[in-house]
């Protein structure tokens, strides 16, 4: 089977399971990425307090953390959250926005990497550069490097800390340290739109929240995600327009039109 | 005067007394819920710290607590406001947002009914039959339960506590422990938009803030936002665009349309 | 050259620079806020811990302060970021939001005046009035006074604290304490979208960010926001879809369209 008849597949798996999702994110992109997850199939929950992110993990199919809006009680949660979910043997996505921009937001991802408690790791080249000793510099939130210069250091992250490294700009890549697939889907006006990248990343646990190949189940969510957007841009060419075309085309991309539009070099 | 003619009166109350709506609500729907209520034709107003609601509660007319991404500073924020809110005699909704998923959120939600500040609790089946001694399972904030599944129990928490029990679903249903009024009004879609069990609860509250009778202005509220539901429906049948024509029906729909849609049995 | 080609050139300027704005905002417009910055070419960050702001603020061209849902750690936040603000020499920009609604509030929008940290205040007139010693009144977030009401206090403000007051309404009005300029630009419609104010004072932002006449910046945001609010509404009429169109029209407004319709009485 190939990568574009895998990613349809997942896809409909998504849509027939429902995941639930637990967000652990942003207060920027709180509610589109909740729209973004529902548009897709899935099921999101946001919870947040150490009283009780243990026990909504306990329900969740995949754990997703993003660092857009940091502060020390919820680093102890993402804490608290990620152990539990690694031991219940769901799947833990990481976002770290702005990783690079400040030693908190590095520091802070670096953490959790080092843990242990991360499958899948998604930024731009920036920001995954930043998680490396290399030096790298992220302004705010954007990325100031091309994705194809992270190449090395994300296979030398995904070794060390055995987890999958997604790299997404103009082309995205995918990694698991050995292999390397790269995504061709996608549009500039995602740019534009607030939290595109970190839609990008819930709807990756979305898609590990039903299969256990964690590389495939990224590369497909990215494919999916990026066909969406060369759909939705086909219609409309603003982003207050595009962020409302994204969340309906989510909806209504079939499978089988994401089976003829996935460009994933493998 | 007919349960229809009744709510859409209420709707020309709201829109002339724009009532002050204090929320203390979750970080995933404050935008989406602020919007509504000003196309309602409500004054919004969020404020949780405990430094200012009460005086917030002071200069509002109705105070709607929601419990979707709860911390303690904001439980001892929601005692406060309450506690104010029932001393001045303006109306208290609360909506218990996946009551019954963590231990957390239920003891929130029942500590709160036990304290006697609430005027009308609003949720969906599973949420419902969480408040109760009853077993019930959350599934994150999604209903495992039929709707009729919870008319004992909404009877039996309205009756203990004094207050006004709303489930909604399918077929919603409100009661105050002695009358059952169900509304037919809605639209499956809805289910599609992060917040629209919340957006009715805030509405709840703007309704609640013209008139004290509870009953009755809840069900109004329920039969508004499930007929600009069906209407927003007419048009478009995907989710970004449908939550769009939600906020614009909520703004156009007229009385005299409302007074032909409500489906309230009595 | 006339206000109409200076508003003009600002914007060429901002989509040039991409100016990065630094927001620490309330919940409940975070998300809107960052879309309209992205829509007018400039690039939003938010950051609010403690252990972050200042080295955010280090690579930031502006500073964005809006109390609308306030908190003590917060206010906190604020007064580093803002001090390293004023210290760096980049534009602090604040948003008053409900001045004079609560104590808390009017205390923290006055305690970062009288710090001399603030370059431009922008709020409606009851915030601004707030502000100064007399008596006003706030309806929780709204204007219970006429713009005209507050021009006395404006410029009394300017010169007490060395910054640039806008007092926004059907007219806006913009003082550096001797020169008042007036803004005829806007449209009703506005007031149905939550946080236009709140977007207003970020686009100030993002204008400060490139140039050092902040009377003149401030004054060519709010007609170019004004402008596209009257552009916007020429397609629609319904809250919902123009809140989208404010997004869209940010984007797509040109600086000949900009020039030709600003509306600023010297």
């Amino acid at each position: 089977m190939n990568m574009n008849e895998v990613a349809g597949n997942l896809l409909i798996k998504v849509r027939e399971q429902k995941p639930l999702v637990h967000n652990i994110t942003n207060f920027v992109v709180m509610n589109y990425t909740a729209n973004a997850l529902l548009a897709c199939g899935a099921s999101p929950v946001m919870a947040h307090a150490k009283e009780e992110v243990e026990e909504m993990v306990q329900i969740a199919n995949a754990l997703v953390l993003n660092i857009g809006t940091l502060e020390p009680a919820w680093v102890q949660a993402m804490d608290l959250a990620a152990e539990k979910a690694s031991r219940k043997g769901i799947p833990v996505v990481l976002d770290p926005v702005g990783a690079g921009a400040t030693r908190y937001r590095t520091e802070t991802a670096k953490g959790l990497l080092q843990k242990g408690y991360v499958s899948v790791v998604r930024g731009n080249s920036s920001e995954i550069l930043a998680l490396s000793d290399e030096k790298a510099r992220t302004r705010g939130v954007d990325a100031l490097h091309e994705t194809e210069d992270a190449v090395g250091v994300a296979m030398e992250i995904a070794r060390t800390y055995h987890t999958i490294v997604a790299v997404t700009g103009p082309v995205d890549l995918v990694t698991d340290g050995e292999t390397i697939l790269r995504i061709r889907n996608g549009h500039p006006l995602m740019g534009k739109v607030t939290g595109t990248g970190c839609t990008a990343t819930a709807i990756i646990g979305a898609f590990c929240g039903v299969i256990t190949d964690y590389l495939v189940a990224t590369a497909s969510a990215l494919a999916y995600f990026g066909a969406v957007g060369e759909v939705a841009a086909r219609t409309v060419s603003t982003p207050g327009s595009y962020m409302i075309a994204l969340l309906d085309t989510l909806y209504s991309l079939s499978p089988e039109d994401l089976i003829r539009q996935v460009k994933i070099d493998t």
